[in-house]
């Protein structure tokens, strides 16, 4: 990872017209849509694997698993949210991300976790996380502890 | 709600191209869309109340404030799935959905939870689950849990 | 295709409310979602070949090259719409279809047209209509022509 | 708008692996976000009035009309385009505009059209393009033209 890139991985999002519901607000199923790119960004610009290259070149995939939010206020259109990647845990096959959309008063509309799970795509198996996502995620966890 | 409808409410849904990704399977955000969907769904024609006059004749909402999924195995394009939908829990102003996928042969696919919480949308504040909606949702735990 | 199959192709579809926005009507980006559905559909059930038989199959795919739609009448929430599948014109490698969005009451949402064109994936490249698609598409077009 | 603003807009947009399909690349309907968000920004921040703030204090909206998108080259996760947002034509009531979406070499990868019409949301009827999105729609085109 660029060594100039300040830890831990925050990415702008602002909502969109489209993302909002009758009510004026977020649909709610949208949050997921901004954690999961969140989440592939991590990959490609932390992990240094983009999804489709694991899945190209190892026919290796990263599904998701388990993932939830808690909404804590209602997003409106325009709305500028920075989303924080957290890693909170490292398994053996999965990654457990933390995610946070935050505005720049630092006011929280979201907190949520993904669970990301390494995975043999032709077998459909659980595998070890390979190199050098693993040693990558390890980095990042020790940075996302001590901020 | 028509007395001739078994309950409880089961959904079909045909897991559709455009709702899975390079991979090869659901996009996993998506799920939340089937899940918003049959909960849209148990609104209109279980509590007898769809969203669209809830906020027009109340200034209602009932905003998701925590959703979550556990994905058990993957899904492709063409999966035909049937979606339950389950009430779990009814607080003073939330009702706690739980949605299961499953296919024609029991298979589970994913099992969800997602939360409702009634709230003066001019205000932003969780209200009391109004008539009818509460007396209806009562009825329907109770067939939930003899099921 | 089932001989018992009324034709033209003609899917049911409810506006939901996550496909609406803030307006309180169709985002209108949605609609292409429900025509390349319908196409998604046609190809499965009229070709009889689905998509993603066709990527695995023969490395072949029906991607989308031009696409419209005239919106002619707001769409809200739990409108039921019926999308007519027509289907104009049969190039070498393209399929012309026409998709229609009407209500039970025969008046008219939308009205769009999407041109798949039959491409080998590896080579980046149009390639004639197989068979059986060929075949099946102009038994259908005889049919849309008839109607 | 903000005179140092480089005319026209162009606005930066990765493609992400959630808009691909299990062909690998962009689900045809998702360039339809694309231009839509394009459009939606362009109102924001060139004619000063974005679509919750029109459809708040004027009951108006701008719903879109007509659509259309040719696709030039496949699309995949991780592609960088430049949308460029361009205004073809300014109508009694409606705005024509052209959506460009190129890499950082100048490859073409669509080009679409999107014929926005002011409207009284209440009456449903097209209504003359109020003040002072007129103005700087005509000062926008002027510059577009020069280009």
């Amino acid at each position: 990872m660029d060594p100039t890139t300040s830890l831990p991985l925050v990415l702008p999002r602002t909502v969109r017209w489209g993302d909002c519901d009758p009510a004026g607000i977020l649909y709610t199923p949208r949050v997921f849509d901004y954690m999961a790119e969140a989440v592939e960004t991590w990959f490609r610009d932390i992990a240094g694997v983009a999804w489709m290259t694991l899945i190209r070149d190892g026919r290796h995939g990263a599904p998701t698993v388990h993932t939830s939010c808690d909404y804590r206020r209602p997003m409106a259109p325009d709305l500028r949210l920075a989303v924080t990647v957290e890693l909170e845990r490292i398994g053996r096959s999965s990654l457990t991300f933390r995610l946070l959309g935050d505005d720049a008063q630092g006011q929280r509309y979201f907190e949520g976790r993904l669970v990301s799970c390494l995975t043999d795509l032709k077998a459909g198996r659980a595998v070890p996380i390979p190199e050098p996502i693993r040693a990558r995620a390890e980095a990042y966890l020790a940075v996302c502890r001590v901020d």
